[in-house]
């Protein structure tokens, strides 16, 4: 359930993303705020983090988290275009769907790596399913700022 | 850890309330976009709504639908005053709580009040916990938008 709440969010990103011409996502949601390339870049990097973070593999967009994580927008650092971020966003979810497909419901309830095992016996509630539920929190909040330029 | 999400959201949509004289509630959080004292009401209502749906109670905030929820901002409806709907928002959500807190782990995984019983044997994801995944996603969106006039 807490993976199909994630779907829908990617659904309604990926619809929005899509609906873009990729002149359009060097535009900012509100005046003098994030552009929606910075979004976009930000999201990925993300979420993508989720597969070091769950011990699945290695992470695709380590390189992204300069200028979309550490950094805020308009830094001056090198940004990959936007044809290319759109790519990567629908690339990156593909890649997470396979892996979260082959995890088990007690996959879920295991520790992340950024935990030790006491960790989760003190907090048995930080685990993967509380990083998937922070992180559709953290999509839909920024899909808020985003949706307010398709006029929502 | 679904209800540790959503306090999470909900605390954060507190410190913000919390963190505006009543002048600024009538801000837009974008030009052209939502006031403050909309998505205030909105989200009022909109999370007040869980309370018939779980078949918790009565509903206090539905006197709010018309204005915050059936009908956009700027509709020309009454709105309750800023300091009003602050107070009501912390109140919506101490009553919230504890309703939650009366609920077992096993109560949210049955049927809301808008399904039938065959529902739910169609599609068991469909349950109390699912709408408050929603719910929770929902706050997260427009809690973004919110930040926006905070300088997130």
């Amino acid at each position: 359930m807490a993976l199909k709440s994630w779907n829908i969010q990617v659904k309604n990103a990926n619809a929005f993303f899509d609906s873009l011409d990729d002149a359009s996502v060097n535009r900012e949601v509100a005046p003098g705020k994030n552009t929606i390339l910075y979004l976009l870049g930000h999201l990925i990097a993300v979420n993508d983090g989720m597969i070091s973070l769950f011990g699945l593999g290695e992470r695709q967009y380590a390189y992204l988290d300069e200028a979309f994580v550490k950094n805020p927008d308009k830094s001056g650092l090198q940004m990959p275009d936007a044809a290319t971020l759109k790519r990567e966003w629908r690339k990156s979810n593909d890649t997470l769907s396979a892996y979260f497909d082959e995890m088990t419901a007690d996959d879920w309830f295991t520790r992340h790596n950024s935990m030790t095992d006491q960790d989760l016996i003190n907090d048995p509630g930080r685990n993967k399913l509380s990083v998937l539920l922070n992180r559709t929190n953290h999509l839909s909040y920024h899909l808020g700022q985003l949706m307010l330029i398709a006029g929502k």
